[in-house]
């Protein structure tokens, strides 16, 4: 694929670290990807989510078909253009979203009915269309479309929408056609069945992509179930392409997900929790609604550089927090994206010499410390 | 008053432009000050604030007495270090907020017992506590305490309340005693009548202040009152000291206000106009709601250098503000300050050509445009 290409650059174990070249700029592997659902990484500008160190981000096909709506944006100038963010973007197909917040679902072979949450219309998504929103969005990486079938399912419903998302995916490889600069990622399903999960990966194989991503984990089983899936899917993706891990996740969750070969990650979860109250740090998981915090002239984390961190007291973001004002979330964000990114620093830094477990080891250890 | 002084450097009539210098920093005027109600302009991070052009912030008494606490936030190093400004504020007394906000008041000579708005719980305000209160949280221009009569109010409830106000306001120079560098103001009452007006700033004059307010105005009465309650009040006014009017206003508000000689404003209107969509320009009044700005992909201002005019278009503003992504507050509160401080730069700068009020119209013909 022209001007889209993998270098891995060391490895511990089954982990490793290289970096992603893209004509938008490079992503360092492991990477987190903030995510951008409407065009806009929640109470972030985008100059401030480049601070924190991300690559990359994620936009939300669904989200963005509705609401302006994908040749909207393409009038525009593309995404990048419209939400300010001239780095590379992957976004996802729109697959996922319609299965848990659209309404009304009717999936057929040709595609997925459904109505938008947002107003009740109606609207049609298929391998095609979706390859063709993402076309028009100018996305860098685009997932091909999938079913996800909600946790817990039967073998059998896995099994059968298992086969609906490798047909869809060839129809998407073809819609996708030849983009140079772009990449298309396939998506691995199967559920927790280890057989299920190497038969998706093999199907993809043959029919080749830029990158394979892990879908349809981190929605509801046990963080084991999820990692002993990793443990039977990985090995069977090819080396030399990135591995991207879904939705996924909590801060233990991720380093457990790279000490098993994953190189890309992308959640709600720093964002979402900022808007909560609750901070990610090197000491422990906070809630600054804790009154605890009202006279604590401490940053949240002293080995942070956010701009929370330079500048504001805990006693101050849990006085904002407590008044419901929008700097709050601000701050709260910044930092536990800043959080999320020292974390794949630490990890990148930690796989040439060998020291992936002991830094992941000591990011589930502070995630587990709970306010 | 050591540390701090005014110094007028041009006159057009009775418009004119200087500097109010303090140990924090040096405050151009006119100059409008944003609001920082609780410690914290709505949407906007510090160095956000400074970057649209503020030499100084508003904080409100009233909300910081309740939350965090005043003498919290001076354990905590004072607002400055607490809220992540280091350039001056302005703290107002709490007298307009216990008015406006509070419940169950009930005043005496002594000062007012209200109820907080935020629990319920009891609270009194004295000329002396509020000077202590500004006094812990640091400020740089503290305001003595007056009380605020509602309009429409009897000219016999006007002087009755402008008398207490005038008693109040020697008792809160004795408190305020000497804090050099820092600065105490008195506050002009009287209602819409010009002899009460004059004889509140003959009695201010005698106590002796640093700076002058003109309080109880923008309360309802239409703008003609407002104006010529300035023609009869400022020129009573001691000329070499700051004139500041307080809570105003709208732009064409604070352009005929600086043609009457006032040199210090403060409003919630461009913080809450951008909460609520709305956009000040060189243009016109936009609202960014309107669909007719769906696909616009001109910026708010090709005039305006602020981030929101910079990097983003009336398209994606529209889309953020229809999805209520906390970006569209974050943009439209940084545009809208960005314009006061563009207008009192225009002011400042129109003055020594004498050429006011040419640029005065063209702020008040452009506001008048509304979407």
């Amino acid at each position: 694929m022209t001007g889209f290409s993998f270098e891995i650059q060391a490895h511990d174990g089954a982990a490793r670290t290289g970096v992603i070249k893209t004509p938008r700029g490079e992503i360092r592997t492991p990477a987190f990807m903030p995510v951008g659902t409407a065009a806009t990484v929640k109470a972030m500008l985008p100059a401030q989510v480049r601070d924190t160190g991300a690559d990359i981000l994620l936009g939300n096909t669904y989200h963005l078909m509705l609401r302006p709506g994908a040749e909207r944006i393409a009038r525009l100038g593309g995404l990048h253009k419209f939400m300010g963010w001239e780095r590379p973007i992957l976004t996802d197909s729109g697959g996922f979203q319609v299965m848990s917040l659209s309404k009304l679902r009717k999936i057929t072979e040709e595609g997925v009915r459904f109505h938008s949450h947002i107003d009740g219309s109606e609207h049609f998504l298929s391998p095609e269309r979706a390859m063709e929103i993402q076309r028009l969005l100018g996305s860098d990486i685009q997932m091909v479309l999938d079913e996800c079938p909600a946790f817990p399912a039967t073998e059998q419903d896995i099994e059968k929408s298992l086969a609906l998302s490798m047909r869809w995916a060839a129809r998407s490889k073809i819609a996708f056609a030849e983009q140079p600069g772009h990449a298309c990622f396939g998506i691995v399903q199967g559920g927790v069945y280890p057989h299920l999960r190497q038969r998706s990966a093999e199907e993809l194989k043959a029919i080749g992509f830029d990158g394979y991503a892990v879908g349809g984990l981190a929605v509801g089983e046990p963080q084991t179930a999820m990692f002993e899936t990793l443990d039977a899917v990985v090995p069977h993706l090819p080396a030399d392409k990135p591995h991207y891990l879904m939705g996924v996740g909590k801060p233990d969750d991720i380093v457990g997900a790279v000490l098993r070969g994953i190189d890309m990650f992308d959640c709600v979860i720093p964002t979402r929790s900022g808007r909560n109250a609750q901070a990610f740090t090197r000491e422990g998981t906070l809630n600054l609604r804790n009154a605890r915090h009202a006279d604590d002239p401490a940053p949240l984390d002293s080995a942070c550089g956010c701009i929370a961190c330079r500048r504001f007291s805990r006693a101050y973001l849990h006085h904002v927090v407590k008044a419901n004002e929008i700097i709050a979330a601000m701050l709260l964000t910044a930092h536990n994206l800043t959080y999320y990114q020292d974390v794949m620093a630490m990890l990148r830094d930690a796989i040439p010499k060998g020291e992936t477990a002991r830094v992941a080891a000591r990011v589930a250890q502070a995630y587990a410390r709970e306010d």
